[in-house]
């Protein structure tokens, strides 16, 4: 409505409000129907990803960013040159206390009865594998007892105790003065599934290191183990090929702004082995490879129309033998920069029309005996590149084929609401299936796909979405309470904004100490 | 499946391919659905919103940092005195030519034949309303002609001349070397509608008074005109009134750190005049208000479970002559805080289950005649709050109600995709009624309620969509090209990028330089 003139003698106020009205009825027919919005607290307070053992005492003690340390324990096979460990002490007291002030810090008089002044780490195996990268048979588990003269956390390897080092810090809470408070606890834990990765895409859009990093530091928050590196792809190909640089030159985005130097790389991978996360790049071939093409001639097929090549190119060209010497050398070159036993080869999606149309492909096929199957020709390519000898390959077989879930966690897909628990929910094991097939399932991936996704928007966009598949791959399979699960997730989403990560919120609520950057 | 070990004398890879697979498959269906995704450049380059008459030559002219300036034309009526145009032009000369290094800055040498050294800026009107707020009946007008010896940007009031700045720094483009280039260009413009606006709600989440100043920062990128800033809401109360602190004080999140300090009130409201942006804050009663009782007794209904009182409350008590005396107190101080003409009242969504259920009013319902029908309780409130007299009142609907689109610009509501086309293909005016009708359509706005909203995801889900709504409130009815929109609003939004604004992309793609913060 128009309102008439504000005159001085009385409020001027008057409405716009039927549209608007109108606006918000509609949105909250679908905000009822959501699941839990109540915070009420778990008993398990704000631990995230629940750990598979957990007891909590109503005891508890104090902690002082002046007297508090973790240490080594004297029996450790990790001690002070274990950067691993040393960074991540470093790190978790800044998580708990924030940048000490320095006046504080180290001062002296004695502790009060009810502190807590220690956390020893102890890493019980004889090779902590501090100087190691995780690999999928990483004993990631730990156990530990908070309690005094001081807590202990024991692990056999380093990846356990870093686990630990993030459980400890999610213990820890602010009491109505804001002082730190941690209860009386006992937990053992170890996860579930021994791959749990997120899938980042950096060829639709290209990534800045720094959106890296702040995700791998986020995954170590939620225990993470695996970055899927989508490196490569048709839009544009970032990755800095030592043996062939005209991949990057021609291939991406910018051959200087949008590419990955092989200094990025390594720092990409000592960050996140800092962290127990593996990095497993990924270059798909024979499709998906437009990118390829701009700075390696004769790499894709060309396309023809009629008698005549159209200009345009297809997948690999998987009938000349430079292809096989290129990508011969160009993985040798991938397997001495990331250390990971494995790399992706994607494989999927192969479109065969341009295959079809080319006449040295048909004679190819003829030659072969292939007939007019395609996929054999894409075997054939496959075989090839491999290079598996056979005998390697029947192993393989035998012992049957492992299987990562990511399929219902495509988090790139957006909806509104709470969609965190449809991904939630997913029990990774429910289909039909023997005992030994399950077993075949090592773990899962939640899939971030770029076509939307970029440096502005991927964290708040990951997370904590990401943090409910999180949960699902790390712990008991019986930790399907959605409530309880609402109220530790709300609280580990506020934690995860503390620690400067734009997690986005669940549902209508505050965190006490809000985002505050742009 | 399962790799081989890795063996020393072979690149070792091997894929985890199957799920992943898949997972792409699907992906690219709904992907190669949308609509433009390859950009074709636009003659109109990067303008958004497009001016109503926009003609650009070929001729360009190169601009320095070091010696072109924006300058008051001798017959402005806006001088050196004027905040708003001082303050725009250091910030337009900042996007143009980022912060200038001070050896550049004023250095000596003739300008070449084909440099553009100036931007005259002339504010016609004899009151430039510099001084003033913008109101619904600002003149936004302005006309703009780059050309030798120098650019000349005409506007009768400062609004116009803000609008104009944002377009000639819409006009300067880098070329291939980096060095700034301009074209000759006319052009005429002014807005479709005078009311477009962005509705925010603090309520739900508290947005920190900087993610404002950023929202009202990127609204005058897009040209938009209004901040409807829905600031309470049944969720919280962050205002901190002067009249009546115990609102904040109880029904904020947070009595001290989840507030709008009168000061952070002032300062948005002066952050928004210098943009040209005016600020409609919105008090919604009766309903609403669930906030609002906790710091304020009496002021909600007691719902009643039978004869008792259940202990939960229901909207504004309408039969209490303290409700009216606390509203006329309230509105008084909101009228003075806020120098806009408008004050959003809301009044929808009542829901009259806890009037029905309270004895007292069943008897006020009866005593004044109003039988069983709560919506004429409903508007005995409204009434009486608003304190209409009669003969305005007449005037008001004599003259009709005029609206405020929207119903389809619902930003909050996110689905997977480019869905900026379809916020972008609303016709404000494609409904059924009368030249008469449609010219009471004063404008739109895009909503972004708040639930699932905060400071950690507010910008990239707000820039670009909303800059799809802007175009179409501000451009010609007949601006509908999808693939030349695609093309200008994809630079659009890498220069907000470049400016230091979070807004996500429209597609595969990249900007020439990233968002690079966390």
């Amino acid at each position: 409505a128009t309102p008439p003139p504000r005159r001085s003698h009385r409020p001027a106020f008057a409405g716009l409000c039927l549209c608007l009205g109108l606006c918000r009825g509609l949105q909250f027919n679908d905000v009822d129907e959501e699941a839990p919005s109540a915070a009420q607290t778990s008993k398990y307070g704000s631990l995230w990803p629940l750990p598979q053992e957990v007891n909590i005492a109503e005891t508890s003690f104090k902690l002082s960013s002046s007297t508090f340390r973790i240490v080594d324990s004297k029996q450790s096979s990790a001690g002070p040159s274990c950067n691993i460990l040393q960074n991540a002490y470093r790190k978790y007291f800044e998580y708990m206390f924030g940048v000490a002030r320095k006046q504080e810090f180290g001062k002296n008089g004695r502790p009060g009865l009810s502190e807590l002044t220690e956390l020893q780490v102890w890493v019980t195996s004889v090779d902590s594998e501090c100087d190691g990268y995780p690999s999928i048979t990483s004993d990631e588990s730990y156990e530990l007892a908070v309690d005094q003269p001081f807590a202990l956390l024991v692990a056999p390897k380093v990846w356990g105790a870093l686990r630990g080092l993030e459980t400890f810090s999610q213990l820890v809470y602010e009491d109505e003065f804001g002082a730190k408070n941690i209860n009386a606890t006992k937990i053992k834990d170890f996860p579930r599934f021994a791959h749990r990765g997120i899938l980042l895409d950096t060829s639709r859009h290209y990534l800045p290191v720094k959106a890296i990093l702040t995700t791998l530091e986020t995954m170590a928050m939620n225990k993470y183990n695996v970055f899927h590196w989508h490196i490569v792809d048709d839009p544009s190909f970032p990755y800095l090929s030592r043996t062939f640089p005209n991949l990057s030159q021609k291939g991406a985005y910018h051959p200087y702004t949008h590419v990955y130097t092989p200094a990025d790389v390594k720092m990409v991978i000592e960050f996140a082995r800092l962290r127990g996360i593996r990095v497993i790049p990924e270059f798909d071939t024979p499709g998906h490879t437009q990118s390829w093409g701009k700075g390696q001639a004769n790499l894709l097929t060309p396309c023809y129309s009629g008698s005549k090549p159209s200009g345009s190119f297809g997948p690999v060209n998987p009938i000349l033998n430079t292809t096989y010497d290129f990508m011969t050398q160009f993985f040798k070159e991938i397997s001495s920069v990331f250390p990971d036993a494995y790399v992706h080869l994607g494989g999927d999606e192969v479109d065969f029309t341009c295959w079809r149309s080319n006449p040295d492909i048909q004679k190819f096929m003829e030659d072969h005996g292939f007939g007019h199957d395609y996929s054999k020709l894409e075997s054939f390519y496959i075989q090839s590149t491999l290079s598996f000898d056979n005998e390697e390959l029947s192993k393989v077989t035998a012992s049957g084929y492992t299987t990562i879930l990511s399929a219902p966690w495509y988090l790139d897909y957006i909806s509104y609401g709470q969609d965190w628990q449809k991904y939630y929910k997913v029990e990774p094991l429910n289909f039909n299936g023997t005992e030994q097939q399950k077993k075949l399932v090592i773990g899962g991936e939640a899939c971030m796909w770029g076509e939307y996704v970029d440096a502005t928007n991927l964290t708040p966009r990951l997370w904590p979405r990401a943090s409910a598949v999180a949960e699902r791959l790390w712990s008991h399979q019986n930790v399907t309470d959605i409530n309880d699960a609402y109220s530790r997730l709300s609280a580990h989403r506020c934690r995860l904004v503390e620690r400067g990560i734009p997690a986005e919120p669940l549902f209508s609520s505050y965190c006490p100490r809000e985002y505050k950057a742009v």
